[in-house]
């Protein structure tokens, strides 16, 4: 258990963090920072919530765990806004969904105040925000910790510890080896759900009078947040655009065996997917 | 309410479309035709079914509407079959999602003998067979309702009025029509999440370890029947090509704005496929 906690600019993420924490007894103290007032009084009155306080610094102060929840962006941002005022050597992680150049940034920012291990728990949803928190959120999905191959082992073994407790599955991998593995198993299935919404808003706009389960489900996280996952692709953009030339060679092979009427190859691909689907509820 | 209707090859459709009528008290007597020996005598089991002779003949015998739920290309020699036997003028309609050739092979076939207006209830599912039948499959869902010019007034307001009264949202369009809307809303989505199963098949085959709901979603339809759906290739196959080909633009264009560093295109574009895919649970 951890004497303080402190979760900073909790949205979903974080709002949910905080709720599994007081649920699992995970620490005694649970602080969080919100920018806005308003946000900060409406947190004050969740009995998963010790204290709020105006000044993000106080928030922080005499943490052992900080987690920081903003936008990829405002991450870093943040972590170099506290790094001077960070008094008790706390463990800091984060959220956020790339982790390469995040990982860097903030590691740099927070040398010699505090132990940086990057976090990437994989339980989004295209519902945002602290009113769709839940203490479930974090069970059975997997989660990202992410270490440098310097990273303070105890902080490791902590970040790593704190998350199985939440309920999630933890993975190990690199920051480098996790936005590879994102860009294909995230990333890519929501540009595609995107791209397959856009191609139909314009060839079928009424759509919605002729969708069934499968056109529903395929397309579901098309409805993300655009400006969050604008920010994603900026931040992924390398390794993005490879996933998306892999699979736009796999879809011009299958059209291909549709072309050619190879009814051997269509059925051998439709297998092979089906196979993979399979092992993902397994 | 018809006094007879006759479901042919009954598998999850059928047996959810006896459900149904039966709780809606649409038929005084439903027959039902399978070929397994099995089949006919579990089928004898339920409360839905009143007859299940072992001659497809009989089953159809005096029958005001035969629904014939078999796979698509078996549609076609089953009209056939029974055509010569009708003794009743019935209406005739089928299940299938490809519409355009089997409906002018089954119009043919039935000429004289029965009057023929195709459907597609769009409420097929992952899951098959008549285990996973339900009285409640085709409520809220789409159903198109196929007739040439030249259908039978009465049997296309019967076949329409029917899929009606089962809980469905009727829509009518040319075959020709129907068959360029599927295309693009059902098997579309259902090849490119094919696509991206066997993309990640070869990437990441230990993608389970790392799966999110967003792709858990957008690949779910790769577990249908493989089989199943190389016929339903193979009888849309050229509009299939022309979505995929169309999708491919789209994509195309996406990874462009991105490798571009276009954020303001970026931006539109997943805001409009946010906005599209609200629109479908609107």
């Amino acid at each position: 258990m951890f004497d303080k906690i402190t979760v900073i600019a909790p949205g979903l993420l974080g709002a949910s963090i905080c709720k599994a924490a007081r649920k699992r007894s995970l620490a005694r103290q649970i602080a969080v920072w919100a920018r806005r007032t308003e946000a900060r009084e409406a947190l004050l009155q969740q009995d998963w919530v010790d204290s709020a306080p105006t000044e993000i610094e106080e928030s922080c102060s005499g943490s052992d765990l900080v987690i920081l929840c903003a936008p990829v962006k405002r991450i870093i941002e943040i972590a170099e806004r506290i790094a001077p005022h960070l008094d008790s050597n706390p463990i800091v992680t984060d959220v956020g969904s790339v982790k390469s150049a995040l990982s860097r940034a903030c590691a740099a920012a927070l040398e010699g105040k505090a132990r940086f291990v990057g976090s990437h728990p994989m339980a989004g949803s295209e519902k945002t925000g602290m009113e769709n928190a839940a203490a479930d959120l974090f069970e059975n999905r997997a989660c990202f910790v992410t270490p440098f191959p310097n990273a303070d082992a105890d902080a490791l073994k902590s970040v790593s510890d704190f998350w199985g407790a939440l309920g999630s599955s933890v993975i190990e991998k690199s920051p480098e080896e996790h936005d590879a593995i994102v860009a294909n198993v995230s990333h890519l299935p929501h540009l595609i759900a995107s791209a397959i919404a856009t191609h139909l808003a314009h060839s079928y706009p009424d759509s919605n009078r002729y969708c069934g389960n499968g056109l529903r489900d395929t397309t579901r996280i098309a409805a993300g947040d655009p400006t969050l996952w604008r920010e994603i692709i900026s931040q992924n953009r390398d390794e993005i655009l490879r996933a998306l030339a892999s699979f736009e060679d796999e879809l011009h092979a299958l059209r291909s065996s549709i072309a050619n009427e190879d009814e051997f190859e269509i059925l051998k691909r439709l297998a092979d997917g089906k196979s993979f689907r399979e092992g993902l509820d397994a």
